[in-house]
C-alpha cells in the first residue's frame, strides 16, 4: 500500500506539495499537480479519506446512477466508485433509476441543483442529446452512451466469444444465447461476440432475447429447455439470467453440466454462491468502477485525459455450470 | 392504486388542499394537514414525482447509512426507502459504511454539511450518543440504536421462535444455530429467539458464531458439518450466511433437505435463486423501508409521531431446504 512518500518520489516533488495538492492548500503548478496526479494514479494511492476530510472541511458529490441496484452487479461497481471517490474527497449518491428514465431525470436535476460536480451514468434510458446538454462532468460506465462522452466499459465482444469459445471446447453442440433488451449496448455486444464465434462452426444455436432479472430469466429458460429438443448448451448474457436458466434446469430434472453446460457474464459473487458454481465470463467490476472515477474526477477537476474510451478485458472463471476442458 | 382525489376524499378536504399541500404552496391549516398526511398513510398514495418535482422546484436528501451494500438485504431495503421518499418529493443518498465507523462518520458530517433533511442508519457501527448529538431527524432502521430514537425492525424474536418450531416440526434433533456477530440487535434478538423455542425440547443445539458474509458461512458451516457428527438442522441468521451453509452441505455431499434441513432468515430474492430454494423466515423488507421513511419524513416535516418503535411481523416462507411439515 502506497503512502505519501511513495507519491513523492514517483512524481519527483516534495511530500509537502503532495500534501499541499491533497489538501487544496497553497499554490501548485499546473505541472506539479499532473505528476501528482500521475504517480497517484500509478501507485493507486489512496489517502486517509477521514483526515483529508477534516483537514479540506469540503466535500463534491458525485451522483452514480444505476439501472437496477437489486442487481448485485451495480452494488459491487458502486463499492468500488466509492472507494476511489472518497479517496479523493469526494462523496457518492447512489441513484438508482429502476430503469426508469422519469426517475433518471429527477436524479438528474435534483443533484444538478445540489451542485453535484459530476455524473457516472450506468444506464442509457434518455437520449445522448439530454446528457450532453448537461454541462456537468459525465462518464458512462458498463455502456456507451455516445462517442463524445468518455466510457469505460469491458471488452463485452471478446468477452463472449471466449465464452462461447469454451462451450464449443466442452463439446456444446446445440446452444442457445439468452440475448439481452435489444438496444443496451453490453446486450447487443456480447451477441455480436457469440455470432462472431459461432460462424462456420459446427454448432446448432438459437437466440432467445431475455431481460437481466432471476425470475423472468427462469421463465424463458424453462421454455425453451421444454421446446427445443437437445439444447446442451445455454450462454445467458449476465449472471443473474444465468441463476435463472440453472434454476430452471434443475426444475426440469436436467442435470448441470452433464446433459446441460451454462455460461454467464459478469462475475458477480452471486455466481459462487449457486451449486453448482457458475463458470463465467467476469468482468473486472472492481477496475472498471475504479476507472471510472478516476476519470471523473480528472475532468472535473481539469486535468486533461490520456484515453477518453477505456474498454476493460475480461476473463473466464471455470466452476461447475461446464465441463472441464483441461482434463 | 390511488389518486389525488381519493386523498381528497379520505380526508375529507378539497383536492385544491391536497394539491396545496403536495406542492408545499399556500396556507393550509395544521388540522387539515394532519387529515391529508392520514389518507395518504392510510391509501398509500404516491404523488407522481416528476410533476412534484418539476412543480416545487426543490429537493430535499435523505441520507441511508447501511452497513454492506452487497448483502442483498440492503438493497432490497433501499429501494423502498427510494420509492416512498421520491414520492414525497426527497432524494435519497445511499451511504454504504462498509462497517467501518470512520467511513460512517465521514458520511453523516458530509451530508450535514449539504443540509440533508434526516437520516435513515441500518447501522450500529457509532456509539448512541454520537447519533443523539446529530440535532438531525434520524430513525433507526432493522436494528435499535437507543430507546429515544424511533426505530422500525422486524419482530426477530419471534421470527426465530417460529423458524426453530418449523425446523422441530420437521424432525431435526441436532440443530447449530449461526448467530450473527455479537452486540448486533438482530443477531442477538434472533438468537434469544431459538433459545427461546429449543428451552426443554428434546433437541441438542450448538450455537455458532458467523458473520453476515457468504464465504465466512460457507467456511465455519464447513468446519462444524465436518466436526459435529449428526447434524440434521441449521438455522442461519442471515440468508446470506444460509446460502453460505447450503454450499458448503453440497460440497461436503449432504444432501438438502434429506440428511440436513436449513432454515435463512431475511427473505430477500436470493434464497429463491438457490437450488433447493431457501425455506426462510422472511422480514417484509419494503414494509420497514416504506415505514421508516414515512417517520422520517413526519419527523423532518414536525408531525406528531403515533408510534416511536414499530415491529414488523415476519413470515415462514417454505421451500426446498427444509421437509414439508404438511404432508
Amino acid at each position: 500500500m502506497a503512502n505519501i512518500r511513495d507519491v513523492a518520489k514517483e512524481a519527483g516533488v516534495s511530500v509537502a506539495s503532495v500534501s499541499r495538492y491533497l489538501n487544496k492548500k497553497g499554490y501548485i503548478s499546473e505541472d506539479t499537480k499532473l505528476k501528482i496526479r500521475k504517480a497517484i494514479d500509478k501507485l493507486e494511492y489512496i489517502p486517509n479519506q477521514v483526515a483529508r476530510s477534516l483537514t479540506t472541511k469540503q466535500t463534491n458529490f458525485i451522483g452514480l446512477i444505476v439501472p437496477d441496484i437489486t442487481n448485485p452487479f451495480f452494488p459491487e461497481l458502486a463499492r468500488a466508485v466509492e472507494d476511489i471517490a472518497l479517496s479523493y474527497g469526494y462523496t457518492v449518491v447512489l441513484c438508482n433509476s429502476d430503469e426508469k428514465s422519469e426517475k433518471e431525470i429527477h436524479y438528474i436535476d435534483t443533484l444538478k441543483q445540489k451542485y453535484v460536480a459530476g455524473f457516472i451514468v450506468t444506464t442509457n434510458q434518455l437520449r445522448a442529446s439530454h446528457y450532453e446538454d448537461l454541462n456537468v462532468p459525465l462518464v458512462a460506465l458498463d455502456r456507451m452512451i455516445h462517442e463524445s462522452i468518455p466510457t469505460v466499459s469491458s471488452n463485452n465482444v471478446d468477452g463472449a466469444c471466449m465464452g462461447t469459445n469454451h462451450l464449443l471446447d466442452s463439446g456444446c453442440e446445440k446452444i442457445v444465447f439468452m440475448r439481452g433488451p435489444k438496444g443496451l449496448g453490453p446486450a447487443d455486444d456480447r451477441l455480436a461476440g457469440f455470432l462472431k464465434a459461432v460462424e462456420g462452426k459446427n454448432v446448432q444455436t438459437h437466440i432467445v432475447e431475455s431481460p437481466f432479472h432471476f425470475g423472468e430469466s427462469e421463465k424463458i429458460a424453462k421454455k425453451f429447455l421444454t421446446e427445443i429438443e437437445g439444447v446442451d448448451g445455454i450462454f445467458a448474457s449476465t449472471d443473474v439470467s444465468a441463476a435463472g436458466a440453472l434454476k430452471a434446469a434443475h426444475s426440469l430434472g436436467i442435470s448441470v453440466p452433464d446433459q446441460l453446460q451454462i455460461m454467464g457474464f459478469d462475475g458477480i459473487s452471486l455466481g459462487g454462491m449457486l451449486t453448482p458454481g457458475l463458470t463465467t465470463v467476469a468482468q473486472d467490476i472492481y477496475k472498471m468502477g475504479a476507472l471510472a472515477t478516476r476519470i471523473l474526477i480528472k475532468i472535473i477537476e481539469e486535468i486533461e485525459l490520456d484515453e477518453r474510451v477505456i474498454q476493460v478485458p475480461v476473463e473466464l472463471v471455470e466452476r461447475g455450470t461446464t465441463r472441464s476442458v483441461h482434463r
